[in-house]
């Protein structure tokens, strides 16, 4: 496999606050919430549409959890990022509407939330079409993409260049940004990480089985608050990722804006949006620029398919 | 799928402290017992009858659980709401009994427990007529329903009007009540939660798999109280789901006793059995009327049953 | 299912703390310890036998948890109750022998760890014959019995008084000791359950699967807390079951040394062996004394099996 | 089973604080990190060779995670150990040749990651093969050997010191070193366990699944803290098992670095490297000295395979 050799990046950025896409702050925190609405249990077999409980758990999403948070946001002036999946649009366009009238960024997020690493490329492909059509349908033009439980494949960058978008946030190796340089031309890679998910803290529900546990809120937030700190020492991009039929529910939402409390008392944390953040990361000459360059496997020593 | 689209509700209650169901207080706060005893473990399949230790544990519920919570309950003079399965009835006569006469408001909870979801048409309604019958014979008329494990159909709420039960709680759209319009008259739904639930704290049985966790009850109080002093700033129903076999556990009573002291000493909160809130949504002009729309599936994109 | 109907045990017993087995104490504490070695990986599957990993991981029991564990109660000159499979005599003769010159009260715990649940009733039987016989050829004579996993069967506390076994413990039904009427006389039982366990808060293998968490001995030493209090308060056993492979790790037996110091800090608590309190029991007139009724379930409404 | 009889050795032992691998420290720290970058993911499935964000969910490892983490042991100027799939650095040569040039000491770590319990005796001893090879290209020449997920067979420990290794970290039979008589010659086991470990704290990754639990910090550093204590008062071998592409995050890296700290604060600890440990038990006369004994099962009462 030496043909795939590849070098480590932490030594080759050693000025890392002088790194214009920090600008002048330790760190960047970039909000994001997940509009998921029922998708991520249909995708999980159509058979759950038949569950009135899942399909209802899911719905407090835009009908109580979205307009929560995003009066959360209004409080404090501050515009996060919003992933919107096809369905959800066509589903609850109001609601989707109102994040746009608010001025937030939206971002393209499939059109059902069926996991890209599950479908054929012409699959994958529609999933585009279709979700950027539903969109459109509400006169929102999405800035980035994020894959559906962050299972990109190495199509979906360039799918994601090829239409139109300037970021994706699916990729893990790194926590700062970076440039991959796709055949559609430049892509900028904001990274997740579970760490800085609400998903693992307060995810249950048995049937589907979206998770197991449900934390307090104060532990939520020692985990995220962990995360920002060592940001703040690294130079890195602290992306919070939430979903609003998780962290809109009532106690959630409060600790949500404790956190961004706690965000705005360390005093050298600025806010962005992808699409801001994007925008800094294409301007920045010392940014990392990566080709992305798929994992070849030696099926002799790993069988197992 | 735009034919189905439906708009968020957030936006629509503004005036949310006067809204008459709330009367004067911040929040509701309304405590449930299921007293499923041995039904949960038999649902998962009857050779668990065979387990002397795992019917044991459910028995406990009746045994030992239920008498210790009503006793707490008597010390602060609070009625609470209970669901009972048929086949508790049948089982541990007295126990569901003593719940009755010591005045406390009692629900449908199925006869065998089973997930209706897993039911045909015909079974569910023989779920509601043969745990009505259990009751009836112990001359308890149940106010309301809740499905088993909460998992309801789309038929759910019509054969608990049919039935003529005043309300559901099942269903988790929302965290405030409103009223379901069925083809049998208004049922009103009175949402519960994962996050206010004993289960994910403190279930913990390897075979059937009940649960992983077992929690400090410091923990649960922290899960519940988040939740609690959420409703409180939004104006929502804090409706706390206690399992007599799990909450009943001596150190956890003690627990679900703090939790009650600590509502008490919020000062705005006000307790309601299910019937009584469902009164009082029923009176309420400004209370959410929907009708259900079952959501509609494309199995040329949900491929999965 | 009328005809099996039970009646609740709570309000029977009002004067809880005249109740001889408690004397004059608030709760009695019972600390018990399973040296289950190998027996509950080889019962997952006979291949785990080929890994080393797992097989030292429960080898640790005997060859430094046992001893460490025994060196604390030492400390405290508590006696404890500690519950060996056959096979833990036959592999580990000398760290066996050494509890019982220590003094300690010895107890049965089947011959190879398999769940009860999951063996033919001669199985179940040939499991007593091989366990005690393991034991007698080190002069040990068990008191009373606990089934693996705690998965006792109908025929499990018959066999265990056949067996002259004077107490069981593994069944859930209660929180204070009662005698179970079998039909080879009287068996004392002395009720367990999870959350009084370590296994929950410590067991840690992926293959076979032990458990999942690995939580901090502060957080165990919470639920375990929170139950002692509970047992104070409505006059309980506190039953403590540890494992030496899990709680005989450094930290952890650190941990139990500080639970037996709170414990006896308490100062209403005293602490008996099995044998013991099985004795207190039996000369008790008040305590509850009932005949096992198998539950038996109609294949209609519970169909899967 | 009695021909296999063990005899215990925590009695053997008791001036533990004059056996000479201590020498006169409390207890030892190893400070040990697996750089397994992508191949526990594709032992999993070589499917998920395909899942961009799983791969780059490793690569994090060598890009962002391993640097980091050298820098926090530069800031102590601690030398560490470090296991090194062949995979890893076929993959990443210039991170793992970083490792080496900072003074480190590097172990085995098989070539794929597969766990050896799954392999035949010809692939396990390939993996020897290959992944030396891997790191002699490289010019780095391992001390000792971890099994991957600790999976080792009765056979690794023969591997190991046939291939010129000096000690192996994958059995947990005890918490101080021992030497294993093999048919090449002594080995030095230098024992782990899961409950000083970072993965059963922080890895989730559901597909494939790597684990469940996103705990805070703080509470990883609990755990380790109570091993690290128990480990001074019994004499013990606190080995830290880091993974850099867990604890290479950057809330976790500084968790880390607190761990160190508050190890450095104990005052009665020394830290060792794999190579400079094994050197002490080796000189240590009263250093315990056994052979391995595979555990042989009667599969008339194991049936299950």
């Amino acid at each position: 496999m030496s043909s795939t050799a590849n070098s480590p990046s932490e030594n080759n950025s050693t000025a890392v606050n002088d790194t214009s896409w920090l600008g002048d702050s330790a760190a960047i925190a970039m909000l994001t919430f997940a509009v998921d609405t029922e998708t991520p249990v249909l995708a999980a077999g159509r058979r759950h549409a038949e569950n009135a409980m899942a399909m209802s758990h899911q719905a407090f999403d835009a009908r109580r959890g979205l307009p929560r948070l995003l009066n959360i946001l209004d409080e404090f002036d501050l515009k996060a990022t919003f992933f919107v999946p096809g369905i959800s649009a066509e589903r609850w366009p109001e609601a989707i509407t109102d994040i746009a009238e608010r001025g937030h960024d939206i971002a393209h997020h499939s059109y059902s939330h069926r996991p890209s690493t599950e479908l054929t490329a012409a699959e994958e492909r529609q999933e585009f079409e279709m979700g950027l059509e539903a969109l459109a349908r509400l006169d929102i033009r999405p800035s980035g993409y994020r894959a559906p439980m962050w299972c990109a494949t190495w199509r979906s960058a360039e799918l994601a260049a090829e239409f139109g978008l300037t970021y994706d946030t699916s990729l893990m190796d790194d926590d700062r940004p970076y440039v991959i340089e796709t055949n559609h031309g430049p892509l900028v890679e904001l990274p997740p990480h579970w760490s800085m998910d609400d998903w693992e803290q307060y995810a249950y529900l048995p049937e589907p089985h979206l998770g197991y546990n449900i934390e307090e809120p104060e532990k939520a937030l020692a985990v995220w608050t962990a995360e920002l700190d060592g940001m703040r020492e690294f130079g890195g991009l602290f992306q919070l990722t939430a979903h609003s039929f998780l962290s809109g529910r009532a106690g959630r939402a409060r600790n949500l804006r404790t956190m961004i409390e706690l965000i705005l008392d360390r005093g050298d944390v600025a806010f962005k949006t992808g699409a801001e953040l994007a925008e800094a990361v294409l301007a920045d000459p010392n940014a990392d620029r990566r080709k992305q360059e798929p994992v070849v496997v030696d099926p002799a020593i790993y069988k197992k398919w």
